[in-house]
């Protein structure tokens, strides 16, 4: 079967459901909660703790559900960062795989913002202006370290971590960046479109993309300096 | 001995009694700690922030708890899914005992709720309304994850996570759904009896108790989906 | 040497230091955090649940570190539920080096009980009456499951579970139960001691250590239940 | 090649860049949060449970992902524990790895305080007097804690629960100790240079590192009292 690429895998198909499906779910743990905290609470410090809590409790889960399935990446530049470092591996994400990947993170987004909209009432496209030399520090940040996080247990052999490490970067990385640690394009895509305590205006969403994008290279260019692999490490 | 049906498992009456005992403390932790954050709290976000992690932290401890002896259902729905997956299996929850489940998780809903009562002062049947799409929704999609979850991880030999991953759930269900994340048939009605922060008035039970029954289905297809079992999978 | 009744395990100097220690600092972490929250924070609220997680975070962290020496019982009535379950069994604690473990997490809960007060200027006897049924009942359950949990894990061959499994469960029952879940005769007397947000006032003592040694009966009588010894099993 | 003094752990080199970007990010991590919580929060208890929240997971996911590099220390007074314990040990660090962990970790912080400022903009010199008895004791429980938690995990081989309890004990210490936990000259001297929520007048720097070095050498001595290397338990 084509669709079927990489042997002993799950088919794509199934991959690609697990994508969205953890992909929408997190936009709603994201979205969805930041709704009701902005609702619950008079001060805009516990909004954040509880959006916080939700949000990476959702990550953590879903991760450790999903991993098995399709790696739980539920982020096109991770993604990106799987098939990068695992282009010369083989059995290793295809470029082509990798597409289907982002396109269902995508879609999983867009859904799982539009779940949060039916339960809380705030659609339409978002009006928070996110733009300027410290947010875009924030998003360059965060995705580096992400990657760092993500990969780097993978190169120690500690992927059975990553579920609560994830999560505990993600939740020091909403406090300790001006951005709000997003380093996730299908997130703040899904973001844009759900106009409340999480929203991105859409105008502000080039810049955010660029930061992680940016981001993300920095992780990878880390991930060498730290963790290299063994072809690196004896080229050195 | 005639009751002991499962082989290999304790005797029923002890199973029965673990479950009543794990429902029953969970409805005290839910109830109690929703009263009490009521009391102390003058800020509604941080009373929730305090209900959830006493609640979700009563979860994972019982669930590690009482696993090995009842399996830690303490829910009605996820009583009916394990007997319904496990249908074919030999060895699997009989019919009758998993009645004999939910009648013991309804008997120590009610308990727990008791107790917090002696202990809170709060007793009568509770008048918070709860009803309309956006919390029907809300238990749908509650009920849905946890049953994915629940039954997921046991798909991928990942049944130790059980503890934290429910629990993260929940914490995330809790504030991005719009109806709480009850997701619990036995717990629902516990919290009817018991006039609170948590409590929800009988005429509103209803609904979600078919919203959660609708919730559990779509969870059994998510799970058919991504985790599809060995002979579902070859019919595939 | 005749104190190191125990063989196999460190001679009884180093459990006795480990348990004062321990306990000392657990100590230190519930009165010293209570009394900081206390002046930080508006909300009783926000002071409630910075309180428990400073408590439960030292819990655990101790109960990790210290069980390889002594068993990090730090409480009086764990060392004797200890010693009772255990009494049959060859090389299990014995009275004598429990009621030493006792006198030994006594001291060093006043210590660290003194130590806050050099830190928070708070010392002297507590003014807080806590008494009546509603408290009573909270230690009671409290008591009694903090037991179970510590002993059912045991039994269930978990004991890798308890340092996150007790703080999990002391999480909940400081909001769950309407005594703050003291559960702990020599953390009682070491809040006696101090006048601050966790204190307790002399007088109250009775009751509480009452109750609490009412709630380890009942936590052995759900052990038994629950998780019955094998020669207790086959008696059944 | 000459700098490559252990043998079997990776260059020099790469575990100094593995201590320098720990220390940095773990830096960012505690001042930038600092700053956001003081921004968005009226309440000061909640501005330090957002703190304490984010500090600590920064630490244990970062000392999960590069402990496997450089042994995770981040920490001037840890390096010196783990060379003072390890003094006799073959293949243990060396006297000039130690310093130049200390250089690297002191470089990471001040450029992790330097991006803290890039994002939240507050920088220079810090103007908060942290000075007397109080503060004193607590960097010294809190210091001599620290090394007793991550050497005794050694010691009673389990090394492998580091990343969690020692954000365990910086969690409850930050709240039961007088002083914030600091705990750490490399980031008690980044903290200097950032005038927000979590700074430190240079003025009270000497104090300071004198209560930490004091309290390294305590936490030393506690360890040979409670788990005494086997030379040592020998010679009692």
């Amino acid at each position: 079967m084509i669709l079927r690429i990489s042997p002993g895998r799950p088919p794509l198909g199934r991959r690609l459901a697990a994508e969205a499906v953890g992909t929408g779910l997190l936009a709603l743990a994201v979205i969805g909660s930041g709704l009701q905290a902005a609702v619950l609470s008079r001060d805009t410090g516990v909004q954040l703790l509880a959006n916080t809590m939700a949000s990476v409790c959702a990550l953590g889960v879903l991760i450790a559900l999903l991993a098995p399935v399709s790696g739980a990446h539920f982020n096109p530049l991770v993604t990106a960062g799987f098939w990068w470092t695992g282009r010369r591996a083989p059995g290793a994400l295809a470029g082509p795989e990798a597409c289907g990947y982002a396109l269902a993170q995508l879609a999983g987004g867009f859904a799982g913002s539009l779940l949060a909209g039916v339960m809380f009432g705030h659609t339409g496209a978002a009006g928070t202006a996110r733009t300027g030399t410290a947010v875009w520090t924030g998003e360059l940040v965060a995705t580096a370290v992400l990657l760092l996080v993500v990969l780097g247990l993978g190169r120690t052999g500690q992927q059975r971590y990553a579920p609560v490490a994830v999560a505990g970067w993600i939740t020091a990385g909403i406090w300790c960046t001006a951005s709000g640690s997003f380093a996730n394009p299908a997130l703040t895509a899904a973001r844009a479109v759900n106009d409340g305590f999480t929203g991105i205006a859409p105008a502000s969403l080039p810049g955010y993309l660029l930061a992680q994008l940016a981001g993300a290279v920095l992780g990878l260019a880390l991930l060498a300096l730290l963790f290299p692999a063994p072809e690196e490490a004896e080229a050195v």
